[in-house]
């Protein structure tokens, strides 16, 4: 079955955004993935339905209320969905390449997109969310993080990118950064082609590119080396 | 001067997108900032606007020219623009939020989004690049990336999220992940409000959020410990 993203939030209208265009988009088209998004307004207390009220013990912002929330998701996820269920926070485990390619394996992810201040720590425990960061910066809420969360999930899955995808190559697939990339012209502006590129010794060509990821990994993310 | 964004992208119909939406949008509705998108297919090479080619060396995937770069960042910014010039790469310095909050006391940011396999090194250098990782993970490109960057800088532009943005308080402002959020009603599903945060005293109520944030951090980021 293809992957299914359902994501609850206050502003349906920016799904799928940027997921409705290029390879994503045409993937959704054609059903390789589908996406429902949930009006959490919907489940608001009385005639303004409201989603939120001030923090208990006092402070700025609001908070969203577990009640609403969980009605919400309810609503929204059958209790026995097996889909693992998401809350985009940064205070969560910081997204990473090896959990994205868990997620793609399986039937899809629930998705909460928190606002506000944050929400009520009550259904984050009372609905089983696993709180999720893509990094260390605050978002204007969780849409934003949850597209970005889709789009690496999305592009994994088979026939989406087609030939684009090249994959293990890529940064963090082997636990290093990507070596650096030239293509034509073959001179620009003074600068040239490494020669070992030039050499048509693919070994020499393959010892080349991972000298220069592991040199990349070591100058610019250390706390990589070793992990993988 | 208000905050500028100029985005090169191969897909600018993905902007403004969902930052169109809420409070970011009026934010540029008011011209509280910009965002100007620059087609680099504008300045693709041939009939066909070809703005990638094969990888020297050999492999998967396709590269960005950087004579085809180079001419689209050349058009649509001046040489004297003071903004940093930064370029969407899982290869690049992690965004942060003390990154975020420099940009946004400047002038604004110049952002170049690659495609394919990556984009040819030599424009990196070339043309002053900064590239910068949003996190460890692929997407299908750097728009999205752009997205969640310009999200960060724009709800702390002043004016933009008005009385919603608490500020100092959030997560990563003071070093450490943010406490735990209560609100009505007081008792859900079993699960009542802790008893710190229903004390009246505020010395009691600012302590015991002291506390579990650093509890929270020490759990889930101990590598956050002692950075602030």
């Amino acid at each position: 079955m293809a992957f299914r993203a359902s994501v609850l939030t206050l502003y349906p209208e920016m799904f799928p955004g940027p997921l409705g265009v290029s390879l994503a988009g045409e993937g959704l088209r054609k059903g390789l993935w589908s996406l429902e998004t949930h009006q959490i307004r919907d489940h608001g207390i009385g005639r303004h339905r409201n989603v939120d009220d001030n923090p208990a013990g006092g402070g700025a912002g609001m908070v969203l209320r577990c009640d609403v929330l969980a009605a919400a998701i309810d609503a929204a996820v059958p209790a026995d969905d097996g889909r693992p269920r998401l809350l985009m926070s940064p205070r969560g485990r910081r997204l990473d390449q090896g959990q994205v390619r868990e997620w793609v394996a399986g039937e899809g992810v629930v998705i909460v997109c928190g606002r506000f201040e944050g929400v009520d720590e009550r259904v984050i425990e009372g609905r089983g969310l696993t709180e999720i960061s893509v990094g260390d910066y605050i978002l204007s809420g969780g849409e934003m993080a949850a597209l970005l969360l889709l789009d690496a999930c999305v592009r994994l899955i088979p026939g989406v990118m087609g030939k684009e995808l090249s994959g293990q190559d890529e940064s963090f697939e082997n636990g290093l950064l990507e070596y650096p990339h030239y293509t034509r012209p073959r001179e620009w502006e003074g600068r040239g082609l490494p020669e070992a590129l030039l050499s048509g010794d693919h070994a020499r060509i393959a010892r080349w590119r991972r000298e220069q990821a592991e040199k990349i990994t070591r100058e610019r993310r250390p706390d990589l080396i070793g992990k993988a």
